[in-house]
């Protein structure tokens, strides 16, 4: 067979095609910048596309291939970074405009597993500056030009959703990575904290800050993770009616609209019907406040990551910005160490809380991708479990009211990121309508 | 007044010569570069001496002097850094083969912090491979050159306590800036963990490494600690007789050798003698493992540091870091979970524990510098403050039996850094046997 337009493939199955010798990484590349180039003029997820280098490594890795020699499971596989990730060689600019020019000389963490995998890094990717606040991105929606993309990494979830790249990497501190998920109807992964390299990616709050990536499949996220050495390459089959799942709408269900309880209700409900075992479970009444205890986290350690900067260029860095790095906010040694204090408390609660179930089911955002790119949305549905260090794996579930995607995630437990995308990849076929399909945005 | 030696300043005083006239920043530049070519080919601190960039910055910096812009309290002091802390133009090897030639284009948040105060960046300073394990540095302990200087930041002790720069900077992932501050007869400091920014330093264990600095006196840390917003320019006076001490001597008390109890003993009967409160409490008996608690989450952690290069270059990485990588030493997701958690646990502990007390005096290492450079020594006394996210000042506070220093550690509460700037400038006076004076190393 040959393949008529490999931009619709995931990489597992253009990895499939190219093993087979039906398909070469340059046609993927190729197809890939044809993409790019009739559809980014209109969804701008692209800071910089490395058009000579990426073409330059495909021929290479075409011709490593055809020695009998695979480097990993994403041989010939282009991927995609939020520009807070540095490539050595590719232009780093964080979107702030005091990095215009910035050429870093390593690669990020996540970038040399990828390379050492077989992917070719393709380009950078727009974000919210420093993918904290500050400068908003262009990136548009691809299923609908008007409305945000989500972020901050606003690129990385545009550029898959819009089936201009397989793979792309983001970077979430509060829900950075799983909200443009959800907006542009991808699939995506935030590890357990720590489990992979965030070296190389601009700092924001330490202990929260965490890589994650997107992808148009749960094996393909797979493929991924065990590129970073945190699964391993195939998982073990689970059937979905073993699969127990505790549904929890989080102390915030209030900031749903209406398409996001009815997207996670069809969820939780197909599951049940496919035999899942499906109980709500809310977070312990002490969670309450994890919210905000979570930003008092973000902006109390995000002070230290602005204020060299502050010191240094202070008057041409973004007000919201200088806001974190001069404490603007109150936030005290007591309130800091109190916030710290309950995020210990809470990772251990949770832990016992939920026993005995798979996974918690959960909203993916608030709702659909707002009008207007004002606002990248909404994160109080994400950031909770990024300050809980869990792994998140962000599907497809449905449209909203006007059309526009809205996602789930699934929550797993520190540490077991292998077993969640087993979870995963046995629930995807039941929520996700588009499973195994294509859906090519209508923006 | 003239300066006859400006070497032997501590930055404070070197400022208050500028201020008054005495002397200037290309005067004391070339008294550190000096001594550097006197007592560097034998103490072997540094990798790198940037003696035409640390030139031109004194000249500029001396100029806008003369025209009344002082840019902040270290206005034209000379600093070093640790290797595995980046300087933009500067080499950044890591003191590994794998970055050989490697200059990186930012500098790390401490360095445009110092810079932002108006300190010259005058070198790099050699370190154990990436601040963790693998190619030790040649540095030798300028007390006797026979001897390590402690590791990892063995340069950044080194040149201190030789009196070739006045403030150095080192990494601390487990005792990598207290072991050295001890060996080398310094004062030093490793503040809360993540007030300080680590962006631009080699990431080793991402919930335990920690940016510090090394000087000659108390208020030479609380510049930096100034410089770097985590403490005011003054302080708080207090009265030793107003302190209230525990003396802890950890669940590794067995660990020391007799100087190390000698000298702790001392320095507690000279705070009681100068009417300090000083009370024995050591830590609770929960705390018992509390060092295989924080080896489990460095080498946890550091795996994802270390597998991108075990993927790129694994042939070239050092036997140690491969293990790390590999996780050979048999770490699971349930006992780094729980190592999360028991450390999540212990540090509320502490808090309670010690309430009503102004800092814990305990030992700064297990006694003198060893022999030989096989080993940098032993971090038993300086590791669990590090798991514990807890502030911590070296102080000297007399020698071991054959001569060489021993130091004690005053540690606080976290995010309370600048308290604990106030209670070790109270207690030196009382502890360390050559505060006010200058120790030139016999070496």
């Amino acid at each position: 067979m040959t393949v008529s337009d490999p931009c619709r493939l995931t990489a597992g199955e253009a990895s499939a095609a190219m093993a087979a010798g039906d398909l070469t990484a340059v046609a993927l590349l190729t197809a890939c910048l044809d993409r790019i180039d009739t559809r980014d003029p209109a969804v701008r997820a692209w800071l910089y596309v490395a058009r000579e280098s990426a073409l330059a490594d495909a021929r290479r890795l075409d011709v490593e291939r055809r020695s009998g020699r695979v480097r990993g499971p994403l041989h010939g596989i282009p991927i995609a970074l939020k520009d807070v990730i540095d490539v050595a060689g590719m232009p780093g600019t964080h979107n702030s405009p005091l990095h215009e020019g910035r050429v870093p000389v390593d690669d990020a963490g996540c970038v040399a597993l990828m390379r050492a995998a077989g992917a070719i890094p393709l380009g950078k990717l727009d974000t919210v500056e420093f993918a904290a606040l500050g400068r908003l991105p262009k990136t548009v929606n691809p299923h609908r030009l008007t409305h945000t993309a989500g972020g901050s990494s606003s690129g990385s979830g545009a550029a898959v959703g819009d089936l201009q790249v397989p793979i792309s990497f983001g970077t979430q501190t509060g829900g950075s990575v799983m909200r443009p998920a959800s907006y542009c109807g991808t699939y995506a992964m935030k590890p357990t904290w720590g489990v992979v390299s965030r070296e190389g990616a601009k700092l924001f709050a330490a202990s929260l800050d965490t890589i994650g990536w997107y992808a148009r499949s749960v094996g393909d996220l797979r493929l991924v993770a065990a590129a970073s050495g945190i699964a391993d390459g195939s998982g073990t089959r689970r059937e979905v009616s073993t699969l127990r799942i505790a549904l929890c709408q989080t102390p915030y269900a209030d900031r749903a609209r209406d398409g996001a309880l009815t997207v996670l209700t069809r969820a939780a409900d197909a599951l049940k019907a496919a035999g899942a075992t499906v109980e709500r479970l809310e977070l312990p009444t002490s969670f309450a406040e994890i919210d905000d205890a979570k930003d008092t986290i973000m902006r109390g350690e995000g002070r230290a990551a602005f204020l060299p900067a502050l010191l240094t260029r202070g008057e041409e860095l973004h007000d919201t910005l200088r806001g974190i790095a001069e404490f603007r906010s109150g936030i005290t040694p007591m309130t800091l160490k109190a916030a710290q204090d309950f995020a210990g408390h809470a990772r251990m609660a949770y832990e016992g809380h939920y026993r005995g179930y798979d996974a918690v089911l959960t909203f993916g955002a608030t709702g659909e991708a707002d009008g207007g790119l004002e606002s990248t949305g909404n994160s109080v549905f994400n950031s909770l479990w990024t300050l809980l260090h869990l792994p998140v794996i962000g599907l497809p579930a449905g449209d909203g009211p006007t059309g526009l995607p809205i996602g789930v995630q699934l929550v797993g437990f520190r540490y077991a990121d292998d077993t969640l995308l087993d979870v995963a990849a046995a629930a995807a076929p039941v929520i996700d309508p588009w499973c195994g399909k294509v859906r090519v945005p209508a923006g």
